[in-house]
C-alpha cells in the first residue's frame, strides 16, 4: 500500500488537511507508538481513514501496537517539507501578527520567523518576543539577506492588497494571508488564505442543525 | 438543480469550506451582480466548481449578468446561521484572544464576543477593546447571564484541556479550539479545532514540490 517515490505523490487536499493535524499531534506525542483506532478517537473520525491516510506516506502500523511515531513524524517532515528551515517575516504588528512573531510551533515546522514589519511609527522599535518591530523599509534589505520566500500578512483588510504587491515587489515566492480577503498576485506567487475566523461559521451550522 | 428544504442538505466538507470562503468575501462586496467566473478567478478555482458549489444553495445566476450577490448573502447566511446572534466567550487574553476579541468582522457573521477571561492577575480588570479581562471564576455567571453556547480556547497548548474541562463544566455546546492541541470533551459537546499554523506546512508542500 505504501508508496516510495514521494515526489510523484498527489496528496488530495483533505488528506493533507488530516496529514498537517496529525503531524502538529505527534511533534507533541510522547508515546513511542499509536494506533489508528486511537488516533481516530481523537480526531474524531474512523480508524479506516487514518489508515489510508497513511498509505500517502511510507509507513505502515504493526499489529496490536500501532505506528511508530517518529517514523511516522520523519515521514510527515518529509511531505512538509520540515528538513528546510525557511525564514519568514510577518507584515503587521498587531495582535495576530504579534501572536504568529510568538508562536512556539514554527520550529518544529521548520520555520522562522527572521522579522515583523509594520508601518506604524510608534511601533516600529518595539519589541515582540525577541524581535523589534521594523519600518516597511527595510523590508528588501531582509528578504535578501535571509533569503527569504515566505511573506505573512497580518495587516487589516484595508491594507492586504498593498502588503501583498510589496512582498510581491521584493520577490517572495509565496504570500500566507491572515487578511480576510482575496488577494490579486500573479499567478507564479503561491497564496495560501488562512481565515481564522472560519471555524465559527462550522460551528454555527452544526448548532443549527442540532 | 436548486434544492429548497435546506435541513435536509448534507453539504460536504470541502464546498461548506468554499461557501464560507465566498460569504465572507461577499459581506465585503460592493458590487451587486457577480459571475462564476470573477469569483473562480478570486479563489483561484474553476467556474464549474462555484456553479456547482451554488447549488446547495437555492440561488441561480443570470446568463450574462451572473449571480445576485445579496441574495447570496441571504441565502449563504441562512446556511451558517448567520441569522442566530450567538454570544461567544473567549479564554485566554493573549495575543491571540485579544485579536479574536477585536476581530471586526464576528458581527457580519452573526456572533458577538461578550467576554473574554485570564487567569492573569495582571491581566484580569485590563481592557481588550471594549472588553474587560474577567477572571475565569466569573465564567459560570457570564455563560448563564448571555446565554453563550460557545467557548473559544486561547491559551497555550499545555492549559487547553484544563479551558475545556471548566468550559464543558459550565454547560458550553460547542468549543472552537484555537490551541494547537486536540482536546478531550464529552460526546455531545462540538469542537472544531482552528489550528493557525496549519497554512504554512501547505505552502512549504508546495515551494518543496517545485
Amino acid at each position: 500500500m505504501s508508496k516510495t517515490n514521494k515526489s510523484f505523490i498527489h496528496v488530495p487536499k483533505p488528506t493533507l488537511e488530516r496529514l498537517k493535524r496529525y503531524y502538529t499531534y505527534f511533534l507533541q506525542l510522547e508515546a513511542e507508538y499509536i494506533s489508528s483506532e486511537e488516533l481516530a478517537e481523537k480526531f474524531n473520525i474512523k480508524p479506516e481513514q487514518v489508515r489510508k491516510d497513511f498509505t500517502y506516506v511510507n509507513i505502515t502500523g504493526k499489529p496490536k501496537v500501532g505506528y511508530h511515531v517518529p517514523s511516522l513524524i520523519k515521514e510527515l517532515g518529509l511531505l512538509f517539507g520540515k528538513e528546510v528551515l525557511e525564514n519568514i517575516i510577518i507584515i503587521g504588528a498587531g495582535n495576530l501578527g504579534s501572536a504568529l512573531a510568538k508562536y512556539s510551533g514554527f520550529e518544529k515546522l521548520g520555520v522562522k520567523v527572521v522579522a515583523i514589519f509594520d508601518n506604524d511609527p510608534k511601533k516600529i522599535g518595539s519589541f515582540v518576543g525577541e524581535l523589534a518591530v521594523l519600518p516597511l523599509s527595510a523590508i528588501e534589505r531582509v528578504v535578501k539577506r535571509f533569503k527569504v520566500k515566505i511573506g505573512v500578512i497580518c495587516v487589516p483588510e484595508e491594507s492586504a492588497q498593498e502588503a501583498a504587491n510589496l512582498l510581491v515587489g521584493v520577490g517572495i515566492k509565496a504570500i500566507w494571508n491572515f487578511a480576510p480577503v482575496p488577494i490579486d498576485v500573479p499567478e507564479t506567487v503561491i497564496v495560501e488564505n488562512q481565515d481564522i475566523s472560519s471555524g465559527i461559521l462550522t460551528i454555527k451550522h452544526i448548532l443549527d442543525k442540532k
